[in-house]
């Protein structure tokens, strides 16, 4: 295999995983490899997925290393009998497994803090190929390791991850992402800024972007987690260099992107509204139909969160809206259950009901069934109410998409981007998401 | 590569794409594809994807064509400079391109259809490797095709699609999978039944399942997907055997594994009891501190939940938990917010704020902070109020572990766990994930 410049490393990613190969599980964490290792400057020559067989793992590792510099694998490391990742690198290096006494001792310390029995076979996660630097993992039993394969005449470095999303994401960033940085000859560092974004799709942050940066001077890459973007300015440069000519470069996405970036950086859209919130001394509640709660769990996801969240009302069944929300009986049969009129009534009654500054409420059609001609699966009402709007609550309709779940998640993305542009002193309608017949 | 029954067909996948590789797209593809073949009885060995490198193409397609009778590609069909999958297909084919006639005719008549010139390299998706059989494309100008690629004494099909999702599904659906059922002989077939557990970890599953499968009859297979972990039982032969034969060992797990079995089938949790109160014409409210909203959000994920789910109330603050709940202020004085006497109070007050007939309730510290020696974090009390329990009401405190979002997660899906075996006529103790201390 060829066509890559050798100046520079080279990576393979390798996903083990029967749920991978049978179609039960879509493979996100090669993905967010590979995202991850560009913007560094690495380039993913390949992805290779195999089941849980040995010899197919065997198979993978020998024809990644064979033209990678490093090969990054995940899965495989569990405990029980079909984890085989590390049987097969150690084959592959012509080495054994070997105890590490302390990671052993870190697992059975683990099922000790939960309280629970350590199956035996757990201690299989205490066993690495000889010669492996240990990569910790702070969020699960099973650790990670680097292992230098020598290869004819090369020395590519295998780095072995979990499977576990959460873990492996932990790891890439807190550790393998920094070594690989280290192995860079030493005058040159890549340095990389995310920007969050909502409210533009991919190809319209493209355009926005277009010949905003020289090639020469600096990478864009894009990273669509619905239903953010994150759009990522790299450059790679001397040290000073770099950090100079990346704030420069993010200056100008800012300026390109104005109020569509809610944040830089790694943060959520619930941190960014949680330390608005915080800032601005205001307290929220909730009041959610279609959402069913999702706006509040979101909310809740942010540790330090009953500073300024009290809570709501989950108000699914019309009875519960008039119930605990106070909404007119004549509104729902006038205007119907979704609809602003009742988005508004839910809004200021949960502020009534509750007491607090803020007040976001949602109802709508999140499907399959319940769509008419009139109002369509994913007809969402949203309303805000607090102090400084006229009436003293703001509202709109829109028109959201996708299936149920991606309706009830863009109804909670664009309620938090309201609460966000509300506190920022911008009109919560320029939340532009969804927006029918209107460009900007 | 070995490890697969020759009596069978295997496949391969290969997606090309510099966007797969950079980490830009999700490949769906490979997944969607794996999903459709596996469900016929034909097993995926590798899926190995490359960005769009003329050597990388080629390296995919000898590594694929090696080990698989069939090989599935995706991508690198369109018109420009950088889609290069039929020129690789040639070259592995030792053959060369020609043109179509009857295709470049579609492909013209296409662009008058949408009244656009038709640009001249557009007329390169007429070429076809000598000797192939092209698959038609109905919804866009790449049409694909099927080459047999002789491999030494085998001779392997190379099946090519274009990457549009929307495209490569049709040509999968109608034309690929049932040109493969009529390759497969009679009386071969694979079967797979899939249990989803709940309150066993993986090991405890491979303990309670060890030596109950003959390796030779039947292949177990594990998946955790947080909080829960599904065991696939697989079984090949000829059809009528294999369908006995899996039904018999799909009762030795569900006899096994007993309530520890929440379905069968890829439901979810939220799924099961919502089944389980449409059936006993039972209606369902929530009482949510912790979680934030997270009960509510996963029981109205379900389609058609509002039939059994009223709502319920977010109560993150104490004075929600009066306001809205009832929760006596002595309670929470005496006991703390965090305790089996506030999720008792809660759940029984979610009932009458709402005329539901099951109240679910849950008050915890979620982390990181608001841990105490005496309730570190994970600390989370569940209530359920329904009736034919005594005083009407059941409640318990468990130690929960991992991180907020673990921690809400667990909390829910012991939540939905208690409304599940509450349904069966279980006491909801027998939940016994997480289990610390007394009882009550």
């Amino acid at each position: 295999m060829n066509d890559h410049n050798l100046a520079k490393p080279v990576a393979a990613i390798i996903s083990t995983g029967d749920e991978l190969v049978t179609g039960r599980t879509v493979d996100t964490n090669a993905t967010f490899i590979a995202e991850r290792l560009g913007a560094i400057g690495i380039e993913v020559c390949s992805v290779i997925t195999v089941g849980d067989y040995p010899d197919r793992i065997v198979w993978a590792w020998q024809h990644s290393l064979a033209h990678a510099d490093v090969v990054i694998s995940t899965g495989g490391l569990g405990p029980t009998a079909d984890d085989l990742t590390s049987e097969s690198v150690a084959r592959v290096a012509g080495t054994q497994l070997k105890l590490d006494q302390s990671e052993a001792e870190r697992i059975r310390q683990h099922f000790q803090k939960v309280g629970r029995p350590m199956p035996e076979n757990n201690l299989k996660q205490a066993l690495f190929p000889i010669g492996a630097e240990i990569v910790p993992n702070k969020l699960g039993t099973a650790a990670g390791y680097r292992l230098v394969v020598p290869m004819n005449e090369r020395r590519p470095v295998a780095v072995v991850l979990p499977g576990v999303p959460r873990e492996m994401k932990a790891m890439l960033e807190d550790q393998v992402i920094p070594w690989l940085l280290q192995q860079a000859p030493e005058d040159r560092c890549t340095l990389s800024r995310t920007f969050q974004t909502f409210g533009m799709s991919e190809s319209a942050l493209d355009e926005a972007l277009e010949g905003a940066i020289d090639p020469s001077k600096g990478r864009l890459s894009f990273r669509a987690s619905f239903p953010q973007v994150s759009v990522r300015v790299t450059v790679t440069d001397t040290r000073t260099d770099a950090e100079h000519r990346l704030d420069g470069l993010a200056q100008i996405v800012r300026e390109r992107l104005g109020a569509a970036v809610i944040a830089e950086g790694e943060t959520t859209m619930e941190e960014v509204v949680g330390k608005l919130l915080r800032e601005h001394r205001r307290t929220l509640t909730v009041a959610e139909s279609c959402s069913g709660g999702l706006v509040g769990n979101r909310i809740t996801n942010v540790p330090g969160s009953s500073d300024y969240f009290v809570g709501g009302v989950i108000a699914y069944s019309n009875e519960l809206k008039q119930r605990l929300l106070g909404v007119q009986e004549r509104t729902l049969t006038t205007h119907g259950a979704v609809s602003e009129e009742t988005a508004r009534e839910m809004a200021l009654g949960a502020r009534r009901a509750t007491g607090a500054d803020l007040g976001i409420a949602t109802t709508g059609i999140a499907g399959p069934d319940g769509g008419t001609a009139e109002k369509p699966v994913g007809t969402v009402a949203i309303a805000l109410a607090a102090d400084g709007l006229d009436d003293g609550v703001r509202s709109r309709v829109y028109r959201l998409w996708g299936n149920r779940e991606w309706v009830k998640l863009l109804t909670s993305q664009v309620a938090l981007d309201w609460v966000r542009r509300y506190l920022l002193g911008l009109d919560p309608l320029t939340s532009v998401f969804g927006m029918r017949g209107r460009k900007r």
